[in-house]
């Protein structure tokens, strides 16, 4: 039946990328099996991560590069990684309002996957989603997310090209450069550009770009600035994807940037299946049995740590 | 000289804490000895922990809490756990009025933690300084972090008692509760209480808190008016915690609590060890000749995790 999924995502069928997606994101087990199915399939789509501060307009900037696109007859694939934040109300309402702007398009595909709790995991199951809309032969993926704690490393890790959106006013820029979001950006979107402060936050985003250290790499952050909500700027952030593209592609980095997603990817698989083994009943119910030692007697976790993986190297 | 180290800190001598956090800190290899060597002197300490938005105001909360047990005779170890998001920016200026006001004092042990980039790994660290605090003879711990993502998730497996901090304005209670907030909160502290919307964000609060599902528990979580700024609520905050901790005593539930955190713990500890034997040298080197067939030709992830997982069975 997997196999029958998988070809039906490969003939560009939506709502088998929807069911293959929902396979993914359970982790169910199925899952690995479809995934293999695929895999010959994808390395086509260009993948692009847009991250940034809340209310930065990260669902507006993605909205309009998508109609962009589709103006030139690509066709768009959407992951909409949304942490759930106690502090970022607005997810559900951009979704209502991107679905009615371009969610009836037949060229693109939406898809918000929340990841509350699994924060660890988002990195994983966003690259696998990614993996079965590229199977699907979109010519872009744009996997967005706010930009708080670690969602936005995970979202460099699955993108070809990573966008930082900032908007002019309350610091934004500085904070963002100092918590080392400077070295995910492959470039930078200013957006609401036509508020006051605007060319001051372009300034101090060049000069703390300066100061950073210089790698080997040639390749410079650029920053784009946009009113996305009028449509400007939307054609010169494409153009600054499409050059990020061709410098990743001229100079091999595509593939070692692709190559070190793969690595990740392969760790996970890897340290998942090994983990899946080590709690099996037997061992879970001899850590519970365990416990109350460790809490009211004096024998420390280490102990048992140690006991359990004794256990496990014996069944080898 | 860890065993000097292990009794120093039993000695509550504060360089030799310090020295042992950032041994934890650094998961280096004396971490685990260290913590063996620890582990009969900790369980006495009770440990508090804080979350809530920027700008609620939990650093001021922590303060006046300490000095609230500082005047009952008590000590106080409190642990700053910050995340290190790019939109956080006041941990910096927080943590010098905090160092200010009550860092000077003997009975009094601060220490900072950021977690940019391994934010998986924050609540067993955290968990890690706390036994340390706790073994060095501290009363109480306050764990404090902002909410955003996972850490609000990790600092409650931390703490035997959770508070969380909303302000009225700005619709943040509605947001917490929808969030899944609500699961982790044993009470709630509305601070700067002072300020309009005051009673209707009690209210609403309280009608979220009526329309959860009621599990066997009998633990109803209280809503505590606090003006941390001006010392409003101080003493009734220590009530409810206080109210809190027999309840957990009163039921059992502190052992059930205390039970589950060391679950956790033995879990990563064994997949620590795990993985550190997984990726050894030869694994790692095997494991990146393979990326490019990946990346390139058709093997997909699945095999190669297959090949390095026999590779790992074999060695035992």
């Amino acid at each position: 039946m997997n196999s029958e999924l998988a070809g039906r995502i490969l003939n560009k069928d939506k709502r088998a990328v929807a069911r293959g997606i929902t396979i993914v994101e359970n982790s169910n087990s199925g899952s690995a099996q479809l995934l293999k199915q695929i895999y010959s399939d994808i390395g086509r789509a260009f993948r692009i991560g847009i991250t940034g501060p809340p209310g930065a307009g990260k669902s507006t900037l993605t909205n309009q590069l998508t109609k962009f696109y589709r103006k030139q007859g690509k066709t768009v694939g959407i992951i909409a990684v949304d942490p759930t934040s106690p502090y970022t109300g607005g997810a559900l309402l951009g979704d209502r309002v991107r679905m009615s702007e371009i969610g009836q398009d037949v060229g693109v595909y939406i898809r918000s996957m929340a990841t509350r709790g699994s924060l660890g995991g988002l990195s994983k199951k966003a690259i696998d989603a990614a993996d079965i809309i590229d199977a699907a032969g979109y010519d872009f993926i744009i996997l967005e997310t706010v930009g708080v704690g670690q969602s936005e490393l995970d979202i460099a890790q699955a993108a070809d090209t990573t966008i930082v959106v900032l908007v002019p006013e309350s610091g934004d820029a500085v904070q963002a450069m100092k918590a080392g979001l400077m070295e995910i950006a492959d470039f930078f979107v200013l957006n609401k550009s036509d508020r006051p402060g605007s060319n001051q936050a372009v300034s101090a985003i060049k000069t703390i770009l300066m100061m950073r250290d210089h790698d080997a790499s040639s390749w410079m952050p650029n920053i784009i600035q946009t009113v996305a909500s009028e449509n400007t700027g939307i054609e010169e952030t494409a153009a600054e994807i499409q050059r990020h593209r061709e410098y990743l592609t001229g100079t091999g980095s595509l593939n070692k940037k692709r190559e070190l997603r793969t690595r990740l990817r392969i760790k996970e698989i890897v340290e998942d299946k090994l983990r899946t083994e080590l709690w099996n009943n037997d061992r879970e119910n001899s850590l519970n049995s365990s416990l109350g030692k460790v809490v009211l007697g004096n024998l420390s976790p280490y102990h048992i740590a140690d006991e359990i993986l004794e256990n496990f190297r014996k069944q080898f």
